[in-house]
């Protein structure tokens, strides 16, 4: 049986995108982003950040991830990043390999994301200049988090600060983008580059397109650096303009923005949902589209008999359950979920 | 004005495999492969090549080739191979990238295809054991070669056994790998490891699908190995079912087959073009779908008036073209041609 | 002012071997390792370790320890380590460089030993095979540890036995291998190969030689995989014989002991000299050459007063000093560290 | 028998260098390149090159060479070499492994040096802007070339406008600068930057040290990079004092230019009796230390019945011979040679 609510990446492709690339599909064209799409690109996004702006289409959030961080690291530098983050748990080592060998730090923090704080006081125990240890180059954070909780803009900005006085600079693990762009009503602009972002992965697939992540650079001798990284990445597609399409209509017409308030609002349904059950525990503030909740005996037992297979994190607790939304989660779901829990 | 004949990557999507896209998309499923359809992949092609493998879907051929590449030799390997391979000319170094520094070691012949005798010479000069060397690991052929001729099975085991005997292994390289099924009518088996190799990269974008290599392995061992580095690669899609569907549609009722028989048959047409052209000079046997012609200055004056663009290839020659037919070649495309050449 | 049992590496060349250099360099000979000194190497060390082994002389340890652990683990697998150790925190990324990129997983105990009750229950909670993870590769353990601590014999071969338990294998870091042989009167087979140790990074500069370390592997197979990595790392010295020599005078006449029972002879009467001052407390067993101590304001302002400038170690405590003796720490300077603090 | 001439690594330590080694060991000191010696080779050097330099000592020319590319070149970029040079043929992939995974360009040339010709038509050839083509980072030659000969100071200056002209560095591969120093009779300035390179390997252990070369780089930036990739290969040695004495000493009272000179001297007395032979023929012009000649059957049998052993070097002809003096070939081995040869 398929888990409810598993995650994002469960969801199918939006018709929108879907019809895309049919359209695309009509004519003959040239390979390897010499397309009419993938060359208007550049100007597409650079509207949608209100800055100049380089984008590089990839398949997978890793590889987005991994090529960002290995523009903004040499070998030998150290990425700052939450032990949570993506880039550390769950990549296989991306970063580590596209970078030809940086090292993670993973610092703790409760809530998902990384406080100035705390990577303060690591740099200030940890960063002295001394031959013997690997340099300071950047700092990774994820917004929405792991936990689908959020830095503010001001957050942000505090720690795009706290990099670039030390010398590093600052990437932006934007998976789930547009559900902190709705959650906060920020512009693009806001949260990436007027915060101090140098570089931002934007994901797209968990919201509605087929398999289309981009590595947004704001900056172009990091375009220039990126292109060829890029490349012998084995990144650049042949019929690349099956993936550009799908970046062109995701910011057409506002999809983006609809789709990322549907699966919000659906996360704050099932919120609303397990407040109203006793041995039920929202472990953190619902804030885009994913529920982490601790679940008793009792709920458990009326979700086993209601057939509602909900997907166990484990983490912090045995008990936790992770539930996500998306565009595309059946009304239905929620329904049954509500019926299993609160009658 | 877009090149004629440009490449077969200007093609589309086969109705077919946009058709298996869309039928995926009916439902809710699992992320990262655990999908009904990533999960019957192993099985179909382990039909399609009649001996157990394992399938690693990649969204281009340089991926599929650098990560071959990787499985075969440590880093500091050398990998044999023509001087006119997709790996050594057009991939940014990602063979280097994915072994983490082997080299590649070009070998010139005219007729694009690795001679046993050539490697044998080379060897038996360069392959001297002394701790000063790199190690010797691999030959990567390519097959249909990158001027469209062919190698018989026989050579290919040849070859295949000359690596064995050296402790090296053999990667093939078939990014147009339908194309020399149906004209050297072989089964999957023969031209792979039948013959010999040890590993392929086997294409299909070029002949149908919309962004679907794979990697396929024929040893468990290798398998293991591979999964790791793809993951680190960045190459696992979240939504992996709709790269899966497109590698199984194009084995299921010989799309496959049907799609490469068509674009050989209008290479052999347009090679029946130029052979009725007094100053035009097809420089290689069209074995497959490609056709490189030296072409003179009054045809070349013809093909201007009728607006038929070709694509200067420019090697061995200034005056030598390329063109590349594909599934989709327009038939009036190739009358274009006939007309503007022999009226 | 030079700090007073700063640290080992402030020793010089022991008489005994500057002589072997002398000598070694009294006639012509052959480069890169093909002179009679170096091919000495393997057989003088088999004798030694009681078992067919494979010596690669290197410069630092460092460099022991990165060309050791690329041998153990892939570009993608994963290496236990203290959270403490050398490789971890002072040798500037140096086993990711030489690993291509395999990630190193700090755990923490407070004695610098790493216990097999900590790896075990990390394996446990995160080992389990998933293609989003690094494979777990190898364990690496430091004997005698950064904190001078020692493991037991049956610590060692437990630790070996859940490493290769789980498919790991395991390596020793031995810069201050002899340190720990005399103190725990083990032969050098017992503390390596007969705990089930896999690869040693045999440390001999701290305890006089001028810059000769060892890799010794006991396993053909690897040393043919590290002979090429040994070369490609720029390790093999053209005058490699003023290395080995180095080596072979290190292991003859029992010179590796009796300057390591010299060294520590002086840790132990620093430790006695600490025990009788009152507001010291000395925070790790004194098993080998070092000594950490926490010093009191009224004891550090005699130590000023007396001009015996000590290192300060600041870990875990601002107030802990670091105190190394070595074959050559003169007597006069642990009597004046005596009159200094107990008058 | 060890073979006459068989390399200048042959030779051992010069008496002036291993006096040096012995005076640094009277003192106690500190480890890790902070003794008062090791900080004094910046400045020396800086008066030697006339300058300011950072000095980084390494064991092995190999490592010099590794290190110094990786410092000119991305991971995707190209170094264009002779395809006689040492990094190409000799150095196990260490520029591949320094580097990330670069790729060396090897151009021939019969002369042992890369003429700006050939180097410009490459460029021209391939040097096109191409998203699918590594990029062009630096050009690499060796000063006296691996056959003995030179390049004028006009020609290294030639080359080194055409990298920059192109947007490549220029790195220097001195392994035995100092016989091109007296041979050329130029200043060590003369032979660097002023010549326009950017980067130099200076061999030393070739004419006179034990085991010390070193990167010397002309720009702080580059230094700033290559501090942090020195630590990370293991080339920072504990007991760094005793290399930096050998490159103090090296350069001190003109020991490099007596060494040099000698062996030049020798190299020419080589070239003379050759010339006085029929059935020999010196094959490059002997510029400094190395001859390289082809000898015929009866000067063979002659060789061979005086006991006289020389090493066959076999290219481009099976029966050309290399022989290399340093400042310590035997006067005897030349009288031998030439009663061997002409009585």
């Amino acid at each position: 049986m398929i888990q409810m609510f598993g995650s994002d990446n469960g969801a199918g492709i939006d018709p929108n995108i879907l019809d895309a690339i049919a359209k695309a599909n009509s004519v003959y064209s040239v390979g390897y982003g010499d397309d009419p799409w993938t060359l208007k690109l550049n100007a597409t996004y650079s509207d949608f950040f209100e800055r100049d702006c380089y984008v590089f289409p990839v398949p997978t959030g890793t590889a987005a991830n991994a090529l960002a961080l290995a523009a903004l690291t040499p070998p030998y530098g150290q990425v700052i990043c939450h032990e949570a983050s993506h880039i550390f748990t769950t990549e296989c080592g991306a970063p580590e390999f596209f970078s030809g060998g940086a090292r993670l730090v993973p610092l703790s923090d409760s809530s998902g994301r990384l406080s100035t704080e705390a990577v303060k006081s690591f740099i200030t125990e940890h960063c002295a200049p001394n031959r013997h240890h690997m340099s300071w180059s950047a700092i990774s954070i994820t917004q929405p988090t792991e936990f689908g909780t959020l830095y503010s803009p001001d957050e942000m900005a505090e720690l795009a600060r706290l990099a670039h006085e030390h010398g590093m600079q600052i990437h932006l693990d934007g998976a789930r983008f547009a559900n902190a762009l709705v959650a906060l009503e920020c512009t693009p602009a806001e949260l990436t580059w007027k915060s101090g972002m140098d570089i931002l992965s934007f994901g797209t697939t968990k919201n509605g397109t087929m398999n289309a992540e981009a590595v947004v650079v704001f900056n172009e001798t990091m375009a220039r650096d990126i292109a060829f990284r890029y490349k012998r990445a084995g990144l650049l597609a042949s019929k690349m303009r099956f993936m550009s399409v799908q970046l062109l209509a995701y910011v057409a017409n506002g999809l983006w923005k609809a789709n990322a308030e549907r699966a919000n609002r659906y996360a704050r349904e099932i919120d609303a949902i397990f407040g109203d059950v006793e041995d039920a525990n929202v472990i953190h503030p619902v804030q885009t589209n994913q529920v982490f909740v601790e679940i008793g005996e009792r709920s458990l037992a009326s979700l086993s008999a209601a057939e509602v297979p909900l997907r166990r994190w484990g983490k912090p607790h045995a008990s936790v359950y992770r539930l996500v939304t998306s565009f595309q989660t059946p009304a239905d779901d929620i329904e049954k979920l509500r019926k299993a829990l609160v009658g």
